[in-house]
């Protein structure tokens, strides 16, 4: 998830601009197109259609909702673009998957590209994917590469007409398809809170090498949420004051909405960031206080039993004249002299507050 | 307090917009509402009414302050605003209790929401707690969790007519509520304060390993109330330049004096993380500081031992020529020999500073 | 002078806005008010006045600069108050003098309030308090705590009609005494320069444990400065592009300079936070200097007599069959051996250019 | 590349502005200037030009791309510049290599200037130069020190006819030179990326002295991409919002998505910068780690060895009287006091988890 | 040059606004008034004029400089001020030269304050210097207290007619002598950048204790220039947005130009800070670095010889009943053991990667 500089954009240097370059990796075996239409009595879905089968809905007063899967596949995209009339500009961007979130109005249209984070429905690993809209007047396109379940609630309340949404337009599905984006973020914070907690529990009992390189890779994916939140926070602000007729007046509060939830995400990235940072801090002074107290016990063995090892030393001398050699307390009073050295050596150590 | 991510936001993910779903504890039994109904001339009260019972204020000419408590009765809350014709996302606001400060104007009516920060009654631990209000011509609606009792002291001043809040409207009662919340965050900070100072006495004296946790334990207390008091920043200023005719003019130098408290609380809070990390520099210094200590210790007593053992040494051993050691003045040259490297070692440290 | 936190504001919470509570300490006996009153003609002073008396200038044409002297006299407050109109809130402000630095206009008069610095007459300690201004048409009413003497030689311009100072209304009063405290900041800003500059040159020669508490202390007292001089600038910035009829359009480049006095003040406060960032550093780095000093003096020391100490321990072993400790030259040559391995020990070093 | 400070502009210094002097090195043997002219319909191309051939492209309708290699010689840019009425001011931005990006509308042409960053087609090194770009009704003039390859793609395109290019006036083919040159940064910046994680692993692993060398040239490239990528953020910024009747409206969409890609380089250069200062933690702390398990063993095998050695030391004391020395078991109890003592510590350590 | 705390601003502290202290020191025997005056067709000198001969030129129609040396003597400026009629607030300026950079526009002539920068020709030493200017629409008054010669090329360029200086206004001379200023910032700044990559290869091979106080200093020059940059960098940045009828539209490209050069400076002297920053952990990098090789050295030799001195030491003992001390082959099997000892030891480290 967390490669903090994208691989492949350089394949594209050179080429013209408005060349598709599909930069990402292939992860779906073959693209395909989806349709829903509905309004407030109906609902019709389509699956697998050609580019010129979605040319009826171009201008059906029903809300459309197109969704393409499989972004290698540049000629159906191109077909597709060709249909509705997309800017190639827009094209070239959904197909460039390290895209920066953004927010363009061509008039006609609203063209919107994020990333979608969740776990991945096999292994539970976090998946970064790029998501790009075209909200037009009566339709709603969406691209991403595979087909994620985060938008599976969405197509069930259609189905099912609950909620608000069979009654609202195209601005309120782009809004509802965002609204679940954003949501999943919280998920993937509060993954991200809890490794951090644990991680701060772990930091207060050891100071295990590992530590280190999970904090570093926390904060590598904190870098980069902070890299797709900032933009998206635009791109949302964006829709929010947007003044184009494509978004409807009473919309505004929900756009709020998203904005508010954004912002939420935004601060606590922030925050944990500066968590982390802390973190790292009590990391550093644990491994300094481990080291003093290494350091204390070998100065206080050695600064016990040097002195010692030095007076058995002096009368491990051999010389022929050493007068307490022959007393018959000698022996006994080195081990006295020696004794009340080391019990010296503690009583200062515990006056210095070492022991 | 001080949890950085909020943890239960996810068990919304994925469901339709305006779903509501409380997302904190239930810390009260059992939801209810209480009315206070006044003017200049009279004051009515009313405990335990349902949301019907409050349709009849909803027009009412006297200004109504009607308090929820209880989040978890999402019912309640439902009924609540369709009876005062309250936007769906409010509502959903309301029970989502890890949101962010914010101010929102829905023309017919003002909503606000922001943290609450108090000592506990019972044990002294600081809450946190989500407090939402909604600000109408008539009435002002305001949604907790828990009674607190931090707007005690507002209800005696209505019932007993002291100061102005009689002769004001509903934007005065809201500003005192405000004020209130605002007033509450200096006695935390004060509390907040205190902890440091004494963390800073503490930090001079030893180097504690727990310094450390208490530090970390401070600093998100510091994030928390970082990430709360910005956007609570906002709201408030948003209210002073608010061009809603819900608040008249006469109010705005009393929402411009909450706007400084609240500036000011966000000052010291930013002074306060400059602070703590001085303290942890001191910390860390110290740290070094006793290290270096240690060391020397070390140092000293080895240096001046080390070549004296290593003179015993060489007269401990045992070749058959070692002319030295039949010397009648061998033992007690030995001995000059030795204090004269010891004293040497001590007049080189003095010099160097390090006795 | 350096609290970051303010300890008594929380006295207030829970009472109604517009209470008048003084939170500083009493440092006045007994609270009073001075009156001068003068124009290009003449000049009259009184003192002691009863706010009463006071009420007469309310509308004099004259400039009048009434100052009260002693805020823990709330009724004395009350009345001047109540005599010129004064709102409940500006009252409240005056006495809680833990005030964040404003500016507000109310029309027909500004409310200015900031805190002033300086070494105090009596031991040189420096002293911050609160000043307040309200600014009218016809007078200045000036609120502290302690009569200060920063502003006698304002009152002896005026009496003596020396400077610009009697031919200029009330705005170029106001300005005068601005002037007049911000230039004091300069006074307080060299001394903390100059300790600064002491602490540095100290920290090149030692790496005395009270450094660090200096340090801490001023970086405390910077981060006091830079809490106030920021609201101050947008204090002093206010004024300067005020719309109020109060200050005449002549005044604006009186107080553009004082803005960029401030501004001044303030960046030199900013340099003065990175230069003791750096100090420091340099006093860290000297102390893991020091500490590299002293293990290589360990190491050194260590290195070259702990194989020596080995080789005369192995000929002090009593084994029966060794034969060189009969050979005639076994001590001479067990010395040979001895020296080699120091000088090549001593040479190793040199190398590694440790010596 | 990466000089931080421009090493010769200080030659500048005190010559009259509007003097062409070039501070860069001679890198081409001699300027030549080169001429492509096309519309839709037809290409031509002249090389090796004089400027007063070039008279005639002034007002000539078709699109005119004028480029001048080799800076170094002053008098045919000043002749050049007569010809097409250059402001002298932009003529000496030309030969200052060291020029800051930026973008100055001069009403009848737009001034651009930027760096391009490439690699060495010799050796592969990073190559930065400074490109200029001048943009008139009919012609673009583009000024650089070599001839780069970077836009030959470009030729190429306008040769085949290829893609939108013979199409559009002006204004799009210096939107294509200018997406040229960010599209190359991303390479660089791929390739900076490259080192980056090579500098990640390798910290892992080992705590090499060379690992800071090339961590502070990685951060010193960053702060050079960074000064240049900052002003030119402003600079397509400002031709996106340009007014300038140079630039027509359908080019507004293509100059955005030069400004996206311009930002989310500078967005991966903020990340990267942020990886950088992790990786360096990481670095100190795992030398730290180092550090700790080199003392951990010093300590274990001193406070093991240095008491045994005590003891042996006592029994190797000469005294006459030591009563010990005779007993039969004396010499096994020595040793079985010597491992009881060994092993004691050994469990001690494993308990303090030292093991 | 790089006093952050300017130290005599405080001796104005108390006087009324509009006194003229000179806070500087004195460094010129005497005041005097150097007069330039010109058109396109004739130049005219004049030398040591007094304030009152300037009188004529206020009114004059040609372009006249007049250049003040010597602020100490307050009277003459004085006078000079009045002959012009300038504000008695910018005499006070000029001669506190501690001034922050500023522009303030008077409506009939604009004030200018900035720092020159620049090698002193007496020791290369560098100089810096409050340069003050009044550009009226007609004459320049310039104001420094030594005579420095950056702007001597201008003069020998007004004295011969080269370049476009005879043909414009005072705008235009004022945008001249500005432009040599900064032209100058650009020669110190690559003095400081010198010395910043003479620190950075010292820093690579040794840790100096010197280094640090020599990083210090840089680090405290940077602060300073950021100090005067910053304002310098508002300063341009008014001029070329100024609507002051004294600056022709046609000066706009020159001062934009000073404003990018300005930008320029500011954009290296921050990314020199960050430089200084990385060169300081490079430092404490090393400094760890050596310490660690120091620490394994001693923990080598350590850990080898301890336990062959402590067998040393037990075949040393006095012991009657030693048997291997009798047998044949025990001090060639003690040795064997040593040996053995000592290599197991080194493989170990080996494997640890320690040798």
């Amino acid at each position: 998830m967390t490669e903090v500089t994208s691989k492949r954009r350089s394949r594209k240097a050179g080429l013209p601009p408005g060349t598709l370059v599909y930069i990402g990796d292939k992860k779906t075996e073959k693209a395909f197109i989806n349709i829903i239409d509905y309004n407030e009595a109906e609902v019709q879905e389509k699956s697998a259609v050609t580019p010129e089968e979605c040319r009826e809905y171009v201008d059906k007063s029903t809300v459309t909702w197109i969704n393409m899967t499989g972004l290698h596949d540049t000629d159906i995209l191109q077909k597709l673009g060709d249909v509705f009339g997309i800017h190639p500009l827009i094209l070239e961007d959904i197909v460039n998957t390290s895209q920066r979130p953004k927010l363009e109005d061509y008039g006609d249209y609203l063209f919107l590209v994020f990333k979608m984070l969740y776990h991945s429905p096999k292994d539970g690993s976090i998946v970064s994917e790029q998501m790009s809209l075209v909200l037009g007047r009566n339709y709603v396109l969406s691209f991403q590469e595979i087909p994620g379940d985060i938008f599976d609630a969405i197509r069930e309340r259609i189905r099912a007409g609950k909620g608000r949404i069979r009654k609202h337009g195209c601005d309120y599905l782009a809004y509802t398809l965002l609204d679940a984006v954003v949501d999943h973020y919280f998920v993937v914070l509060e993954d991200l809170g809890d490794r951090i907690d644990l991680l701060q529990e772990k930091v207060l009992v050891n100071t295990d090498r590992n530590i280190v390189h999970e904090l570093h890779n926390l904060k590598k994916e904190v870098i980069f949420m902070r890299k797709n939140l900032w933009p998206l926070r635009e791109l949302v602000s964006g829709l929010e004051k947007s003044e184009s007729h494509l978004i409807h007046k009473a919309m505004i509060p929900y756009f709020r909405d998203v904005y508010e939830h954004t912002v939420q995400v935004l601060d606590t990235v922030e925050s944990l960031r500066d968590v982390l940072s802390s973190v790292f801090e009590i990391y550093l002074s644990n491994m300094s206080n481990k080291m003093n107290e290494t350091m204390k016990m070998l100065t206080l063995i050695a600064t016990i039993f040097i002195p010692l090892t030095f007076i058995a030393g002096v009368y491990g001398m051999n010389f022929e004249n050493m007068p307490e050699l022959k007393w018959e307390m000698g022996y006994a009073g080195v081990w006295v002299i020696m004794i009340l050295t080391a019990s010296g050596m503690c009583v200062f150590f515990k006056r210095k507050k070492w022991l």
